[in-house]
């Protein structure tokens, strides 16, 4: 008899980024991928932060629904920001609609909002009936630039960021870039800081367009503001796709440069602070941490932090004094598992891993923003 | 500027079956496991009906305990029972465990019983910190030679099996022929109407050695029924991971054959009736089902009928009789979605895909089990 099996397989998947424009009118990217898709019925659900203030976009939803007859019932709508992943509600309500409207894993869930939003609600269709087909349509800078392009999910318990999710690949992420307009300015700047990453990262002409188009940007020029979205886009999806570890199974994430201290400074600062503001500042901590350590020149570090503030980014917080924050760096650690590793900056470009921060350190970058 | 990308990526697992006699001794299967893991802590789940009924078992995990520095606190005892599966408690208990032991995703959950404790303990592990690795050890017939070495897990909401779950492949699976010993009558039996099942579909060898060999069964011959546990096993393993879709994303599902009346007389039955004896009913109800369908020989049908018999099986009961079974037809359908596609039987190793099925074909089939 045997033993022992060993049986190795694998699973392939689509990664599909549309970048449009009213993609809900007719026959644009929303029908397109349905039709690909072929849903027996479809879930809708919308962020209440859109809702309340793009009533353009809801004409223009209300039309689509009006001739798509597969989708079910009323639009689910659903409160938003980073808030509202700090319970189950968002997730509860978006199964009790999946069980209310009978959606299987033949239909789809199409899901119109902001990061949090959608996450919640890709946990939410990845765990019912063992994963239902996503179309997510992120309707902010920073959803389009970076986390709607992603393949995880999830929401915070135990007052820890994202401690239940799963990776799993939406079948499809549409960018429309008519979702921005009513975005308050906070918002508006958020998805740069991450634009700002992935190019100190991976794409320093994308660096140097954001610097030499900060003014526009920050005056809302949509043209200037959707260039530098797809980039980081893509920046993000080609890691993702290309980068050889779509779900994260190696210890370093080099995409979570600077966010070791954006997830706890949010945590400490009751979720008072948007996601993109606590990134610039988690950007600003690193990079002086980089500096501190002797792997940056302090010109480049001085040249970076000063595009976040023309950005309009706040680079401190007072909760940065608290020294609690240090328990972001063994958070961090352990959301992972194993070996810590963050990436510092050893130019632009020139990322590198290291696997222990002294507290010294970071005390001394924090003194450099405050 | 480019308006669409269509990324594809792939991720590959190793689906690892041990077939062991006393895995937890020094230097056997979980020692070599975990070697080969190296997981910086590990959590320890088990069944409360395997704590209850076999003290000597417990003996051996508490020397394994007793050597392995990496497993954490007390181990946390779970209710068993697809009773279980109908709330979030257990799903609650192992998230709080993984929370206050540190668990992380270069861990490991190892978890020892039925199945619907690595059920509810798989979905825990796959959605904590969005994946940590499992160790499933099924302590019984069932788990053993079918659900055990699957690569779903899930828990009943709603009143719906595994309306929440996800697929997720364990990083191994290891049967334990010693833990089998202490399981009631009922229990041990349930895993032969499973493998009566997977014979009936892919191994008519399997069929005629569980026919040869049915007193020395149901007399509890420990060596005979590892041989056909043994072959359940690599069937239903080999199925999904040479069967070219291991995350059912296709609408045929050959390995539910007999379910879908299985899982409605359960919940008619508010599980008073064992996994083992619904499947043995259910796969009745088919079997009649391809007779009334002109598919299947009626000596066929009585030969396998007669078989599930003298294994101990019931293949009847009153809830047979309940129009609400019938509902069961398209809660199976809407599970998977789309097209429903239940399986027949023409013959041996000749099963066929049958899109519909009309109503009083089903109560004729009951009728004659009555």
């Amino acid at each position: 008899m045997i033993d022992s099996i060993d049986a190795s397989f694998s699973i392939e998947w689509t990664h599909r980024l549309r970048f449009a424009q009213r993609a809900f009118d007719v026959g644009n990217e929303i029908d397109t991928l349905i039709e690909e898709l072929q849903p027996v019925r479809i879930l809708a659900v919308l962020d209440k932060g859109l809702a309340d203030t793009n009533p353009e976009f809801i004409e223009v939803l209300d039309a689509w629904r009006g001739r798509e007859e597969r989708v079910c019932g009323d639009v689910l709508v659903l409160p938003g920001g980073e808030d509202s992943k700090n319970d189950l509600n968002a997730v509860n309500s978006v199964l009790e609609s999946i069980d209310e409207n009978g959606i299987c894993r033949r239909s789809c869930i199409l899901v119109i909002g902001g990061g949090a939003v959608l996450d919640a609600v890709g946990f939410s269709s990845s765990i019912g009936h063992r994963g239902i087909p996503l179309i997510r349509v992120p309707s902010t800078t920073l959803s389009q630039g970076d986390s709607g392009v992603g393949v995880k999910n999830g929401v915070n318990l135990f007052g820890k960021k994202n401690f239940i999710g799963v990776f799993d690949p939406p079948f499809a992420v549409v960018n429309d870039s008519t979702l921005l307009k009513s975005l308050p300015d906070e918002h508006w700047r958020a998805g740069l800081s991450e634009a700002v990453k992935v190019a100190l990262i991976k794409d320093t002409a994308l660096f140097e367009e954001i610097e030499r188009n900060a003014d526009a940007l920050l005056q809302r020029d949509t043209a200037k503001m959707n260039s530098v979205l797809q980039k980081s886009a893509t920046l993000h999806l080609h890691h993702i796709t290309n980068g050889g570890d779509p779900f994260e199974r190696l210890e370093a994430r080099p995409l979570d440069f600077g966010h070791w201290a954006a997830h706890k400074l949010e945590q400490l600062a009751d979720f008072q602070i948007s996601h993109g503001d606590a990134v610039a500042i988690g950007l600003a901590v690193d990079i002086r941490c980089s500096v501190a350590l002797g792997l940056l020149e302090n010109e480049i570090a001085e040249r970076i932090i000063s595009l976040l503030q023309k950005l309009g980014f706040p680079t401190s917080h007072q909760e940065l004094k608290n020294p609690i924050l240090l328990d972001g760096i063994e958070e961090f650690r352990q959301h992972l598992g194993g070996t810590l590793t963050l990436l510092m900056l050893e130019g632009f470009e020139q990322p590198i891993d290291i696997h222990a921060l002294d507290v010294n350190i970071v005390r001394q970058a924090i003194e450099k923003l405050m």
